[in-house]
């Protein structure tokens, strides 16, 4: 009596246990009336989560988000409203302040920018009284005017860098620099921006603060319409792009736009599979005491046939400063007088290298600021900001591929786990609420579990992952709430092979306690811990009083005999005395795919039965006995009336 | 208690019934030791099935092809055997001789063409004494040299039209005319062919025999790469390509080359889902007293992200000759000396038209035959193949589009419904040895059926239909065998329900006879027969006696009340005294997702359970019950030992 399901099909890891949301109790913060909760930002310091939601603000307890601080409302007046209206947006629903960004501006004021009814607009935030300061700052360049479009930001030293549209129409896309002192911008061409949809952004310090060696760098990531190749209909290639923190512009070209913007194409795919991701979905910047370089995680899922498939590509951050640095430029060429083909630039490329950041070489040479630069540099860059070279992922392949889902979001956390081996966790939401934590292993990946984090089945709009030793959670919003989970479940492992067979770097056994407890939580390099990422259970202590439960049944009645587990990867398989009970046949039926009915029972049906569960893992199958039941059936004098069965 | 199973998601149709293959008897024929059963070919007069295998012909009886007729075999010589695995070939697999071209050439005679251990080869095989003539043609460019490289032909007044690879490595393709006084084939240049897979070949007549006012062509399909688009890797593009059948070829430009080889892209996409169809795995021509023209059924799948997927798309030959007789051409134009770009050709085009078949219009200005065509056309359509317009399907849109599928094959047949409706029932061959049969209706792809025609998983290779009346079936070939089925399972479904909501355009329930019959069987327009392929069974008989049956159980015991049924679009919902029972507690349970299991059986569970079947058809729901219990819990004396369940 075997069922198997969960088979292994290509691309298609199924995630070994799927916690409902009844199951995990998780901290939950919602605010009646408030939707949107889009944008979480982690005070480190404060143990406080911030978040910013459709016309509000909150300031959480990070380490029990249920409880609120602070709030803040910034709601749009009726006459803003009105005037939104008439532009023919919904009232209820567009035409309303959706908080875009909400970043840290001093240790006592974050700065936050909404959709302000299609009149984009910032203020400060005091963190003291935690009130808007009313500032009222035209938002327009750093955060959409409507709340469908993409958007990006991030806080560098005081000064916004964001990514997104310029106008009402969302048609005029930037890149741009919010200071006063030296505001920057993309130009507006195709070859900078083509219909771009803006998904991540952040800084990467190259040296530490006051020092001059090398410049800071802020990398967009963004999906725009490829200029390179030529489709069917549009198609969609993923970028990376770069700007140098010291960029002041040209002194005539480039006047207050960047004079060191370059992008390059992200790959993602697997050409023997004829697999493309070309749609960028979110980015994870993972940076460790452990790291030489940062590595950023990409989201990706394809625009083409796709019917539910997503991957994660891994990225150092040197292929990407190889590309930009050393890499040939596209240019493009016109065909017949009216189409144009990008193509590879073979010509001289001029000195200072176009679009490099000013570098104690530059600066040898006397270009002290970019605006020194040379004309035919700056005319360059503006006209070849496309790399011909693309940026390609670790090992030239995906991390992960997984069908019949679309991701949303990623955080990864990279963990020791008892053996010393490190294992970069990745957390992926789904579309439909729920959360994947999966590990790439050697030869196949790892999805350990699938936790609905929302009841309804709502896309997860942000993910926010805190790694302090402590505060471990991963912090999900959507449009209904916030929820905060912890990074495993290991004390619901009841028995010391669950523990091992979930293969989850955060869990081990613990023989002193007879526990499956989180590593992080314990002191030290444990002592009486269990933990084999190879699913290898041998080290488990024996079950000396192997329990079993008694059952007496009637003659010709009906017993049911349960087996619960929660693994999807197991195929359950019923022994009795020994001897495995084959396919479903008038004699044995299964419940809910596991639990064994034995119909019309009679004293042969009397003695042992064993639910054993058989798990394929790194090709071997492992298997153990989950349940024992022993079953007595007994000969009552016949009633008068015969039971009948159908 | 209600299980959902089979709910519609996009591009997800299910079929509503899965007849395994015990289910239905069909008629096969195999003969052991041998494999490949990969060419069919039908005799409408002597009831005849030719059927192709590795290194054998047979002739069977097509009403039962149980029946052999006649075989012949074809094996390998040992010598050539040897020779062909001292080149680095499988002497088990590939050094036999795979039967590609099967065509009829007289009333006594087929051609037939093997691969011959990589030495192809053709003969003609006596049907007056099923013996092959021993003839040992040359096969080259009319059989592939290696039985994994793609073929098609189709023999037309005894000249065999080939499309398939001309030498021992598979990397020249040739369309060619094998013909004894004016053998024709295509030029060996990329533009001509780039890499193509070719899936299928047939003529289209144009005028009576004899006549010569207008032309036959001859239509080529198959997949190659793609010229005209730059993509990320080789991106593959189908083609419908035409020659035509009075084509000399030219005197000096072109001697012995087509000068009619005219090609052009299929589309069959959802730009609006990103979904892109460009691999093509069959065609089949629908032809008919019906139809004013032909149309093409075209069966793809796509080259990027394909995790099981295939779509339908149908074609009117009029917008193939559109395009080939009016629309403009494509040119290759040179970007900075080193890349290739093709554009549209705007410039004059020379007179008579480039690759236009010889006309009434053409011999009016004296060019009688190819050989008289002036250079200027000739090198024009030896530069310029490749058409810019492309042939669109039918509505603009795929008829099907199925996921988790990858269709092999398709025959497509008109049928008329009782109420005298055209339908275009197709029948698409999986990758698992199934059949699916399917209707395209107004908003919605309805799977009839799914039919398990082989045990085994493997490809079907081949589906052949024969729709004469009294000889209706589809025959399929994989690598173990043939099968014969028919056309539809009336008679399998046993109510007038279930006929009805069958939606099958082949089968009506006859009022006298009470059954669920084959319209083509019965004579004339039925009397008595009701149809509906809208679901709606209000025309059918009133279930007079409404039978049930009857319980008698036993306090405290179990009952298990059965409910068949084979609709996997069907929702099980059971009744208990008309309430609804609510899904699965202590109380209740499934077996199979259908029967209902009743624990610790009390007085209270006395009474009329129903089992109802609740259907979506065509955005309403129907419900009828399908089975109807009556209970009866008696109480006994309690037993000395009292049972116990867990």
């Amino acid at each position: 009596l075997a069922v198997v399901f969960g088979t292994a099909v290509a691309f298609a890891p199924v995630p070994r246990i799927t916690w409902e949301h009844e199951e995990v109790q998780l901290v939950q913060f919602h605010k009646p009336g408030i939707y949107n909760y889009s944008a979480l930002l982690l005070s480190e310091d404060q143990d406080t989560l911030y978040v910013g939601a459709r016309e509000a603000v909150f300031a959480l307890n990070a380490l029990d988000i249920s409880e609120k601080q602070h709030e803040a409302y910034w709601k749009v007046s009726e006459d803003k409203k009105a005037k939104c209206a008439e532009k023919g947006k919904s009232k209820q629903t567009e035409c309303l302040n959706y908080i875009r960004v909400l970043q840290p501006l001093s240790a006592t004021s974050l700065y936050v920018c909404g959709t302000n009814a299609f009149q984009p607009a910032c203020d400060h935030l005091s963190l003291t009284t935690f009130q808007f300061l009313g500032r009222s700052e035209d938002g327009k360049g750093r955060c959409p005017f409507d709340p469908a479009h993409s958007y990006t930001s991030v806080m560098v030293d005081g000064e916004l860098y964001s990514g997104t549209s310029y106008n009402f129409l969302g048609s005029e896309p930037i890149i741009s620099r919010n200071s006063s002192h030296s505001p920057l911008r993309t130009e507006y061409a195709i070859p900078w921006l083509n219909e771009p949809s803006f998904v991540f952004a952040d800084v990467i310090r190259k040296s530490p603060e006051g020092a001059e060696a090398e410049d800071d760098r802020v990398y967009f990531f963004f999906t725009e319409v490829s200029v390179e190749y030529e489709f069917i209909f549009k198609l969609l290639i993923p970028r990376i792009a770069r700007v140098c923190k010291g960029d002041q512009g040209g002194l005539r070209t480039l006047q207050k736009k960047w004079t060191s913007f370059l992008k390059a194409r992200l790959t993602c795919s697997r050409p023997d599979s004829g697999l493309v991701f070309n749609v960028l979905r979110d980015v994870f910047v993972l940076r460790g005491p452990g790291l030489r370089e940062p590595v950023f995680y990409a989201l990706f899922t394809p625009q083409l046939n796709n019917v539910g498939l997503s991957a994660v590509c891994a990225y150092n951050l040197s292929t990407a400063e190889e590309v930009f640095s050393r890499g040939k430029y596209m240019q493009s060429a016109t065909v017949e007088q009216s189409h144009t083909k990008w193509v590879r630039y073979n010509g001289p490329v001029p000195t200072p290298r176009p679009g490099a950041c000013i570098d104690a070489e530059a600066r040898a040479a006397n270009y002290t600021s970019s605006l020194n630069l040379p004309d035919k540099t700056l005319q360059f860059v503006k006209d070849h900001p496309l790399m011909d070279d693309s940026v390609t992922p670790i090992d030239n392949r995906p991390r992960l591929i997984k069908k019949d889902v679309n991701y949303t979001q990623i955080v990864v956390d990279r963990t020791r786990a008892l053996d010393g081996t490190l294992y970069d966790v990745m957390f992926m939401s789904t579309e439909r609420g729920a959360l994947h934590k999966a590990v790439s292993l050697e030869s196949e990946v790892h999805i350990i579990e699938e936790t609905q984090l929302f009841q309804d089945l709502q896309p997860i709009q942000t993910l926010l992952l805190s790694s302090k030793k402590g505060r471990r959670f991963v912090y999900a919003g959507s449009n209904s709430g916030v929820v905060q989970a912890p990074l495993a479940f290991c004390g619901k492992h009841s028995s010391c092979e669950d523990c091992l067979l979930a293969r989850d770097p955060y869990c081990a056994w613990s023989l002193p306690e007879a526990a499956c407890v989180a590593l992080h939580q314990t002191e030290g390099p444990g002592r009486g811990l269990i933990q084999d990422m190879s699913g290898d259970m041998s080290a488990c202590p024996d079950k000396g009083k192997e329990s079993f439960r008694q059952h007496f049944f009637k003659h010709g009645g009906t017993a049911e005999l349960r087996c619960s587990h929660k693994s999807n990867l197991a195929r359950v398989v019923w022994k009795f005395q020994n001897g495995v009970l084959k396919a479903e046949s008038p004699k044995y039926g299964l419940v809910g795919r596991r639990h064994l009915l034995i119909f019309n029972l009679s004293e042969g049906d009397s003695g042992v039965y064993q639910c054993l569960l058989e798990e394929r893992v790194r090709n071997k199958t492992v298997s153990q006995v989950v349940a024992k039941h022993v079953l007595e059936v007994k000969l009552l004098p016949r009633p008068p009336a015969a039971p009948t069965s159908p």
